[in-house]
């Protein structure tokens, strides 16, 4: 058996960043881009607001008319109209005023807006008993965005807020990164179809095609299902070369478990360029992960249990998700605070990721540890999130604060 | 002007688990099922595993043959041959081994497995040096799942673990709550279409039909795009009926705005039964919002402020949303901790929802309040998430740890 190398989950995020490229650009509908990544710094080609707005219900005014307005001493304005929304104003004369919605426009020369509730119509005549600010009430033209500002950046991911700002601004097309589309194998000789109604003895079904799948899905990838793969390097080999051209990242569920580990990293390795990057993970679960760069493409060779492909797919393959779709932020990982119920040990020198799942108790919430051995899906699906033990780390003590990383 | 009694968002989100029911069941495929809602209890059908199965690579044994064996004094087993993946496992006669791989079938007599570390293969004996248990490094037939357990609640929604898990007991179709159909109107003399290239002086584009359509669809709903009515009571009224006996819940963008509020209300309180819900919540941004059920659907009345919708759909949009699809669990909002920069005053008596950008300092994360007047787009689109201020505080003090609600 050859040994191999074991990366933190650091270095392997790093190399993932190293390695991989985003995909060309599309340009789509706006109204279809939601979760799609940026490809090109988006301009402003107008002010926005295009005009002095109200963000009150009240009276346009010259400041200067209300200076020295108090409760006991009001100002005295002319009411010269209203100003309707979505029309243009009329100009204001001095010592006069228009009534004008939230949102109206402002009239040219007016230069701040008393509230309603600091005015009283009398005939035709509006008292002012508060004194205005020039600029105050209003937002200025050009003030949320000028012509030529950079509105998003490349590399932002578009979510509901950018849409509306991308709207507000009459673009109705933008330029993102091609979503990939993710070629997935189970192998295996004890996999068969899920389909398969009753199972001979020794026979599992592929149950985690379908769960990757989602994962892929969730993240606006495209999934080609490439069915099952016999433990066998040729089949192995002509299965990658067959899918690979078409896709743009191939995952091998089982790729990595004991047995034909070492002929995936065979296959990975002849296909270059460049190869086998990562030979493992300092991580449980999932350590021994593979990831090459097999003709310029991604092939992460996952272990077959379902916790641990899940867990490494959520954690690197999503990162490989992620620079192919050309995301440039941060991802902040979602997260709850909880009071973990019972000890966790963990060994030093690798980062533990423990199952957990969450119990609230009046305002307050538990995590409850699931341990569990990693081939049942049971505790996966009972989980509702992950604590991570750091390697430098014997375990967490029950009664800890702990932040349970929420699955999705 | 009517005035309007105003519930806390905890009443709001009690009077629609109270009026709103879940929809239809239909049947689909387990592949498209994620981020569904599981509709009827699913039961096991079959034991997971099937088989006893091994955890690690060795060589299944019976576990009393062990008893005793140390380092020094390894006991002795003939080896007769090996379990392939995917076969049914031979025999296991006294005094005798097979080797087994991890996730291999336990032969008939084994009751535990040796871990290969702790063996020795001499000729055609294993010495193993490390005594087992019974039951030891197996997962026993039944133990993830027993026919008939519920293996899946009705409520629960469908994520990458679940469908596996469904995957493995071979079932392909689920029943699924149907996902909402949801009537976006954008309301407002001032708006017009997103498509226009240049606007006359006072108008505005739609953006929040879009915006909101996002946050629609990220939660599994389909859209259907209204358009824009004119501020008038009977285009409002037509444009309801028209569009409410085709959807299943339909929110009119601006119909809570200043101006057209009163109309909104006397709309949907013709329209019932049941008529207005929620007149107003005590919130910031948002609190004018309106709430009915009309002809046993749920109407959204939301402010025109492109922050106010979004806040707005984002807390209570989305709780109707989960009605409708039968959701009965528990939502965990997804937060990250980070320091507050600079201090945000509040009112006391209602919930402020204040808008923060994230900042990475080393391993340290700031919080950056984003003051801005609520019709400024651009500082939703900066913003990573809120933080959440309570009724019963006048603010939050700069340096203080605060949790930030994550935007999707």
């Amino acid at each position: 058996m050859r040994l191999y190398s074991v990366m933190t989950p650091r270095e392997v995020q790093n190399t993932i960043k190293a390695h991989f490229t985003p995909l060309e650009l599309e340009l789509i509908e706006l109204g279809a881009s939601g979760g799609r990544v940026v490809g090109k710094n988006i301009l402003a080609f107008e002010d926005v607001p295009g005009f002095d707005r109200s963000i009150v219900d009240g009276y346009a005014v010259r400041a200067a008319d209300t200076f020295g307005a108090a409760e006991t001493l009001p100002a005295m304005l002319d009411f010269s109209g209203e100003v309707k929304m979505g029309e243009k104003a009329p100009s204001l004369a001095g010592g006069s005023c228009f009534y004008v919605p939230t949102g109206g426009m402002l009239p040219q020369g007016a230069d701040a807006v008393v509230m309603i509730e600091d005015t009283e119509m009398m005939g035709d005549l509006v008292n002012c008993f508060r004194q205005v600010a020039p600029g105050q009430n209003l937002i200025r033209r050009g003030e949320d965005l000028t012509q030529g500002d950079v509105v998003i950046e490349k590399g932002r991911r578009l979510r509901a807020a950018e849409l509306g700002l991308l709207a507000s601004l009459g673009i109705t097309e933008v330029s993102v990164y091609r979503n990939p589309l993710v070629a997935i194998y189970s192998t295996g000789d004890e996999i068969v179809p899920v389909h398969t109604a009753n199972l001979a003895p020794g026979q599992i079904r592929d149950s985690n095609a379908l769960a990757l799948a989602e994962l892929v899905r969730r993240q606006g990838g495209k999934v080609v299902q490439g069915g099952i793969l016999r433990d066998d390097y040729a089949e192995f080999r002509q299965g990658i070369e067959d899918l690979l051209p078409n896709v743009d990242f191939l995952v091998l569920s089982g790729g990595s478990s004991v047995g034909k580990r070492d002929f995936t990293a065979k296959v990975m390795q002849e296909l270059g360029e460049t190869g086998l990057l990562v030979e493992g993970i300092a991580i449980q679960p999932g350590k021994p992960t593979l990831l090459a760069k097999c003709k310029g493409k991604p092939v992460l060779g996952l272990p077959g249990h379902p916790v641990s492909a899940l867990n490494i797919f959520s954690l690197f393959g999503s990162c490989i998700m992620e620079q192919l779709q050309g995301f440039s932020g941060e991802n902040f990982p979602a997260t709850v605070k909880a009071k973990l119920v019972r000890n966790i040990p963990s060994r030093q020198g690798r980062t533990d990721y423990v199952r957990v799942k969450l119990k609230r108790t009046g305002e307050e919430l538990f995590a409850v540890p699931i341990f569990g051995r990693s081939g049942l899906l049971r505790t996966l699906a009972d989980a509702d999130g992950v604590v991570l033990i750091p390697p430098g780390n014997e375990g967490f003590l029950a009664g800890r604060d702990v932040e349970v990383i929420l699955w999705d």
